[in-house]
């Protein structure tokens, strides 16, 4: 898919390249390339390759952290010198893929290899836009479009990615589909169907097209969806949410580091994966200082298999954030709608095909969310002569970003709790993608046809969504280690008691890589990350739990070709000892990978885990059987998953919180 | 457990009862017994036994609802005369328990029958005080005081159910169990441990007490929770939520019919089950009518078995609904912490020992919930010439109320959104049920111990819950199947395809009672409830689906007394057909009950279910290992499900929704 309104969003600020150094008021070494790095990138790119013959492409800008323990190093003397700030640059140059490294204050490459392996980088809007492009103009497409009656003026094309099927030899190549708008803009709903088209992005020419069949077009009917637009009957009024006094917002913003109730952590934006938080640490009262729970988490991949298995459908896997990538495809929040009114919002940037700084308008936003939940209460009411009830009212803290990859959007919650918790929100919502049919009703159908009819002549295809998250977790310090508690039923051996059984846990700690590959739901048990080294007054280990949430696995043959490039999903969760370049679950190059550089590829060395500094792997999945709800828009769909702190406290950290001080309506003139 | 403040509470209206006739602005045939009608009862019984001479306590009173077909006839003319109004009445006369009916427009008993079979009825709240008070004064307790060192005045006695343990012959008894104050309000955490007591409820005398043990009393150190006596270090501090403009509800209230958006529900209160939700159904815009979704729903049980097997501990294996009542041990919400500023508040009525209304003040809330979620959204970017961008807030209506059962505090939530999805969340929170022991240190521990230990000398005893809910669906009438849509992958068999798998759906519709028992999580599967008698225009039959959370099953031996009793949990999901005395999952007479009156015997009758009348029936589990989080007072854990339309709709209902107006803080004076 492409996206032509972001092109207009790119920016001019070669000025401040050329007139100003990389400032920042409050620079940290995990901080994401600011427009100005992106522009010196650029530059120094250039002029490594500084002929005009050549096609030189960047596919990918983006911070190459320093290694995590140049950091800490750092972190710890934070008036010493920062570790060197780096790029990591991906480019096309002559139909090779460049990993450059670039580093910033000597303005300069300093590594610079030629990928020789399978698959190919990120795909940039511009190349996907002009492939695009490519269709609108090829003769034997207008026939196919003249054969079936539409006007070339309605005509939209968008881009999917090939995939891999067993190939031995593979080349940069898109496929092409196209929709027609004619009375809508909601024009995934009316795709125009039975056509094969591809381009070859290096040569960027068509190199198939096949007209196969001709289905008919779903007719435009009820696929309206702007406010603007809206005919009777319309659906219910709701009231806005209160209004915030200006200014409430509830936290502290200092250069890239958010501070919130006890609360801090570093937020970051990368073009690949979108928001990334680092360095969330928790205050603890009690011992008077923060205390480490993630030093860098990110959503990873996202895996999205249709399952329709025929010639025009049976490529569509995405990977939307290795093939795509969930920050370039960000997009800007709406106040009131997208977050609340005491959100504040934050610009993300990353780098267009020709290394120039694009630039996303409140592609994030941070709120303090009162949701209405309880945080904690109790009323005692067995103590014979007083009444006591405390209520403490749930607030937290949110970091939101929205990722539109076509037809869906991804809602993406970081959710920060005064508990200690950090819930991972992710709300589905956006437009189906569907499939033309012949047919109205489902009498009328004979054939499988892989999904429902939701409307007339059209199919809503099942597929499924896996969200693998990246959680470098610190629990009180880098050497961690995963405790599974197996909760297990025991027989009453003592023969004066009446009862019959109960249940305990048994602890088993993860040694190495293959012990902690864990499909959920299998068995009754808790999965900790444990500091081993550290522990309660009560001699508890310290640590935190996950709680998992919509942990589906997948369906696809183990030896299916997008199945083995997404064997990262193969488990909910998984283990790995940390290692810099093991970031991205589905691989480095995961257009067109073969599956032989993803986590399970990894996960399969079998390393110790055990009281390393580890890196939790979660995947969460949804099986979508369409509805017709889900026409012409889909209200989210939820699921997530939570870290919550077991016995990382002595106590609850919520237990000496006042209750709020709640504001009245004041006097007010109209 | 008991409830001194309950029995202040107790209200003086005879005067009404005296000079009006029952009386509803609004009445309803599903309405709660009012008051008024609580005082008729209790005249009407009293005057079937005018005798002085014997104990009759009433143990439970609530509306006897009529048959569904009279109350849906009734509703299909509402200007015709309703069903008579009923009462079901457990008393216990002379050690028996009688089921009596009272109609209340003939004021007299219509039924009077004695209960033989095994159980108890709900207990009163003031048997458990007398029970607890006998405690204070029994002798070789205050020795057993004594030789602890402890002083009476700062000892509190609370109740427990004694279970059942195959014994052939019982008797209503019940356990006391103290705890000491001294320092202290959070009593749970200082137990008396060691001792055993028991006390007759006909005799109302002790008839079992040991000293077995003495174990240390875990200090008060850091058990405090009232925001009054905080002390350093304390906890974060929060902004309130924003205020609300006074009289922004957002939703109406007429007689006990609750209209809000799309919604329209009739809402009850019923002191054994809490809140009830009748008649839930939602506007079709595009059928212009209201629809059904649910006849009835409630809470029907929650088993809360503590995994201690040792002597003071075998038996704490609570039934809170059917022993307790959520109703009566629901508590007053505070406003502004436990609901937000723009809820409403309702009182609610049971029916004391003595047969006199007691009533709950502000017992439930009903608020317009603007969570800072999003109802949907889409960003559609790939347009040449326009941006779009449509997004609308989550808005929705939240009925809650909080049963403190002892130490644990349930918040139960209805949540009902425009998408036509109703959330049945549920809270836990409150204070952990602890057992003494010599340890202040886990490297002491040489033995069993059955839990956390989470504080000096305190074990936080592992313990589960399982919330089971009576869900009498009605989707778009009363005539539905449940239909299992199984997710199976299939092989690609076309040669021409390099795909070699795909998944699809088979769908299997339950055709009796053991169809319908599953156990969540074992395969990938849909379950929806459908209406096999209407379908959409394209053909789907009109459904609701089931998304389950938190669905964890039992793990005490199926042999064991505490699971046989409560066997309805031994799968997640069950589905009966209609019958109007099945409400209670684990039977009516729940205290010291066999287990031969639960959901899992009735579905043993292996009835049909196909396009019938039928209840579905929901067990939400959670295995808690407490930490020291948990502890002095617990972080709310939340769990819950939801039931969303499949089908149900030809399109989203909130797709023509607008997006609210906000409003912005205006010019107001200090």
């Amino acid at each position: 898919m492409a996206s032509t309104l972001k092109i207009a969003l790119f920016i001019s600020i070669f000025c401040i390249f050329l007139v100003s150094p990389i400032t920042s008021s409050k620079p940290h070494p995990l901080d994401s390339l600011t427009a100005a790095e992106l522009l010196l990138v650029r530059a120094v790119v250039n002029q490594s390759y500084p002929s005009s013959n050549h096609k030189l492409t960047f596919q990918y800008v983006g911070l190459d952290e320093p290694e995590k323990q140049l950091v800490k190093s750092w972190l710890s003397k934070p008036t010493t010198k920062p570790p060197p700030r780096q790029a990591l640059v991906v480019i096309r140059l002559n139909e090779q893929t460049h990993e450059i490294i670039v580093d910033l204050s000597k303005r300069s490459v300093i590594s610079d290899k030629i990928y020789n392996g399978f698959g190919y980088p990120l795909l940039t809007i511009e190349e996907q836009e002009a492939a695009a492009d490519l269709a609108l103009k090829h003769e034997p497409f207008l026939a196919s479009l003249g054969k079936r009656g539409l006007n070339i003026s309605e005509v939209i094309c968008s881009t999917q990615t090939i995939g891999w099927y067993g190939e031995e030899k593979t080349k940069r190549e898109l496929k092409v589909v196209c929709y027609y708008l004619d009375g809508t803009v909601n024009m995934y709903l009316r795709p125009i169907e039975g056509i094969t088209l591809a381009v070859d992005l290096e040569e960027m020419k068509i190199s198939q097209y096949i007209d196969r069949a001709v289905p008919p077009m779903p007719k435009a009917e009820g696929t309206e969806y702007r406010a603007s637009k809206l005919t009777p009957p319309l659906g219910p009024r709701f009231n806005g949410a209160p209004p915030t006094p200006p200014g409430q917002t509830g936290f502290n913003i200092d250069g890239n580091i958010v501070s919130w109730a006890n609360w801090k952590f570093h937020l970051g934006f990368d073009g690949r994966v979108g928001p990334v938080i680092s360095l969330a640490s928790i205050y603890d009262a009690e011992k008077r200082t923060y205390r480490q729970v993630l030093y860098r988490s990110f959503i990873s991949e996202l895996f999205v298999p249709y399952q329709d298995p025929t010639e025009e459908w049976y490529h569509v896997t995405f990977f939307d954030c290795g093939e795509f990538g969930f920050g370039i495809y960000a997009v800007p929040l709406e106040p009131l709608n997208d977050c609340p009114a005491n959100a504040v919002f934050v610009d993300g940037y990353y780098a267009g095909q020709d290394g120039n700084p694009v630039k996303v308008s409140d592609v994030m936003c941070i709120f303090e969310r009162h949701s209405g939940d309880v945080m904690w209460r109790h009323t005692e009411a067995e103590l014979r002569d007083q009444e006591v009830r405390e209520v403490r009212p749930e607030v937290s803290l949110v970091v939101r970003m929205v990722a539109t990859v076509g037809n869906y959007d991804y809602i993406l919650d970081w959710e920060f709790k005064p508990s200690g918790s950090i819930k991972f929100g992710v709300g589905l919502t956006g437009v189906l993608e569907v499939k033309a049919v012949p047919y109205n009703h489902t009498d009328q159908i004979k054939e499988e046809v892989y999904g429902t009819l939701v409307a007339d002549n059209t199919i809503g295809v099942h597929h499924d969504h896996f969200l693998t998250y990246h959680l470098d977790v610190d629990i009180d310090g880098d050497a961690n280690s995963l405790v599974k508690t197996n909760l297990v039923t025991k027989r009453v051996t003592d023969k004066s008691i009446p009862r019959k059984s109960y249940w305990t846990v048994q602890h088993e700690t993860a040694k190495t890589e293959a012990d902690a590959r864990i499909k959920l739901g299998l068995k009754p048990e808790e999965l900790v990350v444990v500091n081993p080294n550290k522990r309660t007054k009560p001699g508890n280990k310290v640590g935190y739990r996950l709680i998992p949430g919509s942990a589906a696995g997948p369906l696809l043959a183990a030896d299916d070709y997008p199945q083995i490039r997404a064997a990262f999903t193969n488990y909910n969760v998984w283990v790995t000892p940390y290692n810099k370049s093991e970031k991205w679950a589905g691989g480095r190059y995961v257009d067109q990978s073969r599956g032989d550089d993803t986590l399970a590829v990894w996960s399969n060395r079998n390393r110790g885990i055990e009281n390393k500094d580890i890196v939790l792997w979660y995947t969460m999945g949804f099986h979508h059987v369409p509805c017709q709800e889900d026409f012409p828009m889909m209200p989210t769909l939820s699921g997530g998953f939570e870290l919550r702190p077991t016995n990382f406290f002595e106590y609850s950290p919520v237990l000496k919180t006042k209750p709020p001080q709640h504001l009245s309506w004041p006097n007010c003139t109209a």
